[in-house]
């Protein structure tokens, strides 16, 4: 019988929904999972569920893919410094309005329409992310120098879903584009999140690069720089793992790198017996 | 894959878990489904869950086969009266004793050792069953008088989950039986309650007791007399049904009869699609 | 001497002060008092007074002129129908951006830099404004049904400035187009204003539009269709008027247009004597 | 005139009432004074006063003259195990019936008619006492391992007076009988308690036990040991000695030992000049 | 045993406590009784014993023979108008200083060192009294227009014990001399006082005032009107009753007269079953 | 435009708001500026818009020319002891009557009319001043033993603004003479006051008392005795400087000496960027 089957799921979560309750969960969310339509809508209802189920999930945001078709639009061409995209005022005002204006909000209105209560909010708000500038080669590529938590906890403690564009700011005004994955684990530490969940579009952190079925199901932070020294971890993963290793280092008490592509990845990660990712704790 | 198949289950019950966030269900639990381990193992987890969820369960028991179990041991043969037992002095103190003393502190306790938070109360703490004797033939049969909901609604307050005996009294220091459904419909009543949930050993109300796929799904408080007019309720479920409109009319929203042999009978009526009882409606 | 005089100011403020303490003021500010530097830092200075000083400023913004220079950045040609422009999805698009992801956060970071606290939320957000298509011709221009006025609750009760852009959204996911005027209007009737502040470049409503000697300071209800039949008031003061006699009508205590231009306008038109522009009243 | 010498009374008992607001009074009740009926409704009166002029009072109870009435009806006989009383399973269902389901209620329904308000609790609700096996020859008397006091204090912020019957319990399920005196002592330390009140049949410790105008009226916790290697304090008395130095080890304020069988026994040490019994203090 | 005879009357008080719990007692307390030491410490005490058992007295003064004591050395003579004293700038100025310094500050100062809180307040502060001229004939002799009684409520909510000395005031700075009876009255309607208790040198309404055992015990409004044109009531009867009237029909529950002479009889009116002075209820 | 530079004026005091806001500001008022109608209408006036702005002023007054024109009234002579004046019985009894009673609800009279909130205390309300003699050759002449500062506390969060008569009281009943100026330094240390504002009658510390413009601006702690030792500071100033001097050792955070005189001395002090009188810091 179908109906005896969900309550029993439902029972074996229980354990997690206790030890989750009133927890702080930071999700991060950007690239491949941001696109794809059917990963969208179920990242949103595992928002939801969470918040439902009595956690506190915060939704920290990307949207690199919207930027370059904006900015191919207008026909925008990227000046590159040393193989580094340079930043210049029209192109940071570009990523300021598609994050800010397009995706966050965006991102808004699905958490709304499926039945929760989100406001979106951008390093702007409440002064939210501090930042300055990286490298002046750079242009308005901004590195954080503080993080102003005080807007996300007004948002929970009123019942709404933070959504973070990752656009930090300075006291002259200037504003500046931030890595989200950076953002997303300052964000977790300044919060002393229970977990940062870092969505990719891999199976997370693998032993052997070809092997899928090599995955390394948990990390504690003196085994990452190991295991970058020995060039199992390379490319892409190194900054994500770094992130990670930031958000524990500061507070958060676990981070994860999750599979965004698999359905419900979040749930599956928080509230059942088998993680689907990396985990690194302390 | 089976844990993608769990984080499905729990997004279908998301709409469920918002519409009853904060409600209070009164659960009346009592005869074969008491006995049963398994029952009660689930009944516990059910009622854990639905506070975890939100929900704020409240438990009314009875224990009728415990107390003939202890009246038998102590050689108390019972007097019939026109049919109906006599409860004199000293069947009262057992009664009392049992429900009081050895269901209700048993029920709290696998409650506390299932992870969850417990307070077991009999109508007369705070005075919570004010009643009065029923007929004197009867000895301490007692009809409710008045509920006094302010204990349950303060150990629902302090995040307890309210496990009661419907033991009532009056304010001459007299206490007597009250039949559990009586008083679970009452309190539910008074409670202003989301769901009675009436856990019983029959599949709910049929249309012909012989097929058990009969069920009657749903019933308006216009549609029970005729029910019994017409001969298709009879015998217990003639009670049961009248305890459901009791508490409808009273002020509950929905009342339930549902078949609690069911493994988490509970949470596939109150989370999920398809119900698996009888459910009463004004 | 000088210090003394200011002390005399502050002073002559006082019965404003006590009168609207506690109040909620919600301005519009949009068109020309937007583009220019001063008025805008004249603007944020009088926000962040209000809110010092016991008031509770919600900050309503329009931003035509930044829509139209990324229209025109884009190449993107308007449509116009029977007059009026058509708003494609495309150009829905950008004005969200524009709205949303722009002028809101730059105007959040400016109330920020000069010590205030801001955060800004569009109609989407908290599903603040609820709208639908107004006529198919014109595309995604929006008709407001209903505002949900929680999330600006909220953001004062946390002391914060809402800044608010007007994007509508229906529960299909579809954005809208809002004039700024009227969702100021509707907005200030929900929260039960104590005044709506219209910021316009004229002085206010002209007896005769070629004297500028000739306003008129004080409007009732009554008085609106009379002026608008006698033809004194034309043009765009029409809608401005009509918003006027809108929030008034579902609760605001008082409308104002006033002339954006004059320094620090609405502290004149709040904190003195002598107001500057035209009063609407029930 | 009487009335005058009333008032005179009330006005003697201000400084007591004054120092005692607020704080919690532990009452250990149980043995002759409990089946005393005129000792009982002194005892209820008591407890009611002190709440009513703003003590916090708690009642905890023993039962053993009830406990042996039932196994008695129930032909129990009672096995010994080097001279101490065996608890079997069959005997500890018994202790926990009549303690937490007959003499518990009926104090809570004493209390409630008499106009107080009341909630009647075991060590089960809300896990109060965790206990552990004191002894496998002795079956189940509990030892207690420690005591989680929040449901006295919930009950107290209710405003209800806390009626504890001593039954402990384990994470496995069993359920213990516990000593009275050493629970309430364990209760008073972990709440911090103000005072204890032990009731007993004696006067209180005395210096020579046949001169009953020999009472010792205050101890201090380093002159106890003393009296029990100088053969003054023998038989029943050091436990209840013990009792009262664990307690104001633990955290009470001060502990005593009073003459149960002196009507409003309690009122008298709390609220006139002169006490009754031995007092122990640090 | 005394000490057994004292913990009975505490519980004969008991009922009373529970009945005036968290009310508001208003006493007006001035003439003889002011100035007897004996009376005044009883005054005193029986302030701080009711609001330590819970209820919240406001104690209303006069001063008299100290405004007298004053003029005297001030050789200040008073002027009679038609029989009545006329009340110049001079002697309103004195008789301010009189009442809000020395006779509120002195009764506050006796509340204090006796171990309660209060704090000592005029019709000024706060604009409690808020009054005119009743006669231009008379001076400044005051009629009141409207309580406010707020002052009260705030003293009362942080726990401490107002002291009301009856200069009314108007908005144009002027104050006014008021007669204590009736501002108690006006003050315990205001406050919608569970009684008002006014103590004078009398035992109360008599029958034949030459019979001191001609008590009147009760009165409903009724009654008054009957017994002042019998001439029952007589002299500076008549105002005290219709003091007692008024504060009940604006919404005192009780008012009574009573023999301020009788050490505690405040106590012994509110406490013990027996009054000692004349009730008017409605 | 005049409007144009009163809405300047605000804009400059905004910092200063922002400052200040929610903090303690004690204000000795007393001496010349007392008995000047104009200053006391402006002392008035920034008292009530420093509350209105989220300031928490509190007012401590002396009244000297009152006293002296009361004594005169009376004939009483004062006698000197050593040149200072003895404070017998008769004249402590005046001195509190016309600080408590006169001086005291004029200032509160005042507040309230011009639209304020005031309670008006003395040292005996709740023994906000514990005293004791300083000199038995001196009389009834006070020396402050401890500061119980709740009373202001409780009338700060209720909204009022305090108005402090410097009598002080011990617990035999005695009532005593403080000096004002000491009497406020004293509770703005005991208040963790933000300043302490002391009128004067002068332009503040001056480096040569003839040449009114060698003002001192700012001052230290450690610069103080060398002041002294200098001679540049004498007279009357010395006591002034040392009561600065013990407000910021006992925790206030600056404390002011400036000229009373000036219109709208203390707003000019606190809102304008300019000071008028002479800063104590630590």
């Amino acid at each position: 019988m179908d109906e005896q089957f969900n309550a029993d799921v439902l029972i074996e979560a229980l354990p997690y929904l206790r030890r989750f309750s009133g927890k702080i969960i930071v999700i991060k969310y950007g690239g491949a999972a941001m696109i794809n339509e059917g990963v969208r809508q179920s990242v949103i209802q595992d928002l939801i569920l969470m918040q439902q189920v009595g956690m506190r999930p915060v939704l920290v945001h990307g949207g690199g893919p919207e930027i370059d078709r904006m900015l191919k639009k207008l026909n925008k061409e990227s000046l590159f410094v040393e193989g580094l995209r340079y930043t210049d005022d029209e192109t940071m005002e570009i990523v300021q309005m598609v994050l800010a204006g397009k995706v966050n909000k965006g991102l808004v209105n699905l958490i709304q329409n499926a039945g929760g209560r989100a406001i979106g909010i951008s390093g702007m708000d409440g002064h939210l992310i501090e930042a300055k500038m990286l490298d002046e080669k750079l242009g308005y590529v901004g590195e954080i120098v503080a993080i102003h938590p005080e807007p996300i906890k007004d948002l929970l403690e009123k019942g709404y879903i933070p959504v973070v564009s990752t656009i930090g700011c300075d006291k002259a005004g200037n504003t500046y584009n931030i890595n989200a994955d950076t953002a997303a684990a300052y964000i977790a530490g300044a919060l002393q999140a229970e977990s940062l969940i870092n969505m990719t579009d891999t199976k997370g952190v693998l032993m052997d690069a070809a092997d899928p079925d090599s995955l390394i199901v948990r990390l504690s932070l003196a085994e990452i720089p190991k295991l970058q020294e020995s060039g199992v971890v390379t490319g892409g993963m190194i900054p994500k793992l770094e992130c990670c290793a930031h958000a524990v280092e500061k507070g958060a008490n676990r981070a994860f790198i999750i599979d965004g592509r698999v359905p419900h990845a979040i749930l599956i990660e928080m509230l059942t017996d088998e993680g689907i990712g990396t985990m690194v704790t302390a």
